[in-house]
């Protein structure tokens, strides 16, 4: 029998929690039958939602978490005050080794503070990236650091190009994974001080395929299937990916409305129009991984429904099963 | 009579010129009889291309310049190297007086770089910002700073909110303009070191109508009408907006030729998205002023065509005639 793969869902995390968590974390567990989820959280909230569904009993567990983090709360005294709360528990089961990685919709202060404070990061990590998987015209790409910890230093960008580079090349399958640095000219004089001692640490690392500087109009077509950065910009790059879509969606919507012509056209093209833009969405592509902790944490949407909470359960068990934090051990501690 | 306004033109510079350079200068002379237009370049090219016009030949005159600067040129030897260009020939012709104001497509480098160490700073302004016009779905926002300067101080950014407020109001026109910094949260004490340290003084300041910190993803739906960064964020976000819009109207269009249905109704839907887009394409709006200079200094798109140039030229009156740079030397160096 193959190898179970524990993960800890934090049932009281996102808008929509607990439905929504709750049914992707069915949809989850009847897909793949290595998977046993933890759904951590207020006891009779949860059960009462999954009273809806048939699932196989024995793989999908009810964990009871009293508290609950808010969104808007202070992270940092929200994980140190708030021990029985569903965001807390969670890391303590990866912590301890009960599970092998937790999924969360919640404060993604809380998540990014819990996963460095109470999981802890891999030895030799600087600083662990959060890594959203953004997507472009011919495919996706892995844009990190995008957590909360700005003013990178060089060496935390030389790290962050190679773990992104064991995840996309492992959990999304892309071979020999192309590294771009997201600067402001292609040119390997160009940037600010950071990206400028950068480049040549990243030229004259061995283990990656950097393939340069990436400016961020080239983004969108695909440049780099991993995408260096420190948070500031990276944030900038995945919030503008967000704005611009959004505003030219609607841009173009409100647009088709002003004659019956273009009434008529929209009719038409709906359905084309709408799978092109699912293509285009953020929020196709499960949550955004936490790497470098001694275990894997998801941080997905806020607004997540159940497919998004599915997927992102579904990329844990490549994680596991791809060894990716012994390879990510390997790389940044050598002979560890 | 109305006081003449003198615009120094780049004829050699962008990939159009001068053809498109040139169509746009006598289009504007044509517009407004208060302008003259000086066009700098290769005499035989930029009179060749004249004779296809009629226009007022008082308010329009070549100006010979043997050499030209290309994009791929090291700016500031470019700058220095060459005295008989197209480019240095406009800066002197704004530092000596004769000129109000230049327009160039040409060398981004070189026209920021010739700007500053040519036409030169007013006093007591410490970094020019090059300041974009971006669409957002309401209308259109100054974003600043886009230059070559990164890595800015807290007080440039104060400078940048004072300046950009002046040209937004007296000549865009938008009364009272909300300035917003561009940031990763909205909260106060959310960003990196630099917007940390701009925000109080932004905060304080009684000259501007600061709205607190602006996220990328709210910068397209028109949260700010003045948006203040460092050169290396606002380089992120304008190649954003302008890649993700490039790369989703392409998607769009390859989406709806996927079916018979979508085909048709892509034919009946083409004008309203045509117009659409237009509204939306960061080239409709003239060029970026290089501000805080003494006189204006208009770099346009490299592939600016002739509308662009004559909105860039038809810019520099409303600089002229509302005396920003009075207005800036009043707020920068007050009682100066």
């Amino acid at each position: 029998m193959a190898e179970r793969i524990n993960v800890a869902v934090d049932a009281m995390g996102g808008d929509n929690a607990p439905q929504e968590v709750v049914k992707g974390a069915v949809e989850a567990v009847c897909e793949d039958k290595r998977l046993k989820v933890f759904l951590v959280g207020q006891e009779p909230a949860v059960s009462e939602e999954l009273k809806k569904y048939t699932y196989d009993a024995e793989r999908l567990e009810i964990v009871h978490a009293s508290e609950v983090i808010d969104t808007g709360e202070p992270p940092v005294m929200a994980i140190r005050t708030k021990k029985d709360s569903s965001i807390v528990k969670c890391m303590n089961m990866v912590k301890e080794g009960q599970c092998d990685a937790l999924v969360s919709a919640g404060s993604t202060g809380a998540v990014l503070v819990g996963g460095q404070v109470i999981v802890g990061r891999i030895k030799g990590v600087e600083r662990p990236p959060l890594a959203p998987i953004i997507p472009n015209i011919k495919g996706v790409s892995l844009l990190l650091d995008c957590g909360a910890n700005v003013d990178a230093r060089p060496s935390h960008l030389l790290q962050f190009a190679k773990i992104g580079s064991i995840y996309m090349e492992s959990v999304i399958g892309v071979k020999n994974p192309r590294v771009g640095l997201v600067n402001i000219g292609v040119e390997e004089e160009k940037g600010n001080a950071l990206t400028k001692e950068a480049y040549p640490l990243l030229k004259n690392c061995p283990e990656i395929n950097f393939v340069g500087n990436v400016e961020a109009r080239d983004i969108p077509m695909g440049a780099a299937d991993v995408l260096v950065c420190e948070a500031f910009a990276g944030n900038i790059v995945l919030k503008m990916m967000e704005g611009v879509s959004s505003a030219l969606i609607a841009k173009i919507k409100s647009g088709m409305m002003g004659s019956l012509r273009s009434k008529i056209g929209a009719l038409l093209v709906k359905p084309a129009l709408k799978s092109t833009l699912k293509d285009f969405s953020t929020e196709e592509y499960g949550g955004a991984p936490l790497l470098g902790l001694n275990g894997l944490v998801v941080k997905t949407h806020g607004s997540s429904k159940a497919i998004e909470i599915k997927h992102s359960i579904l990329q844990c068990i490549a994680f596991k099963e791809q060894n990716i934090n012994e390879k990510i051990k390997e790389q940044i501690v050598p002979g560890n």
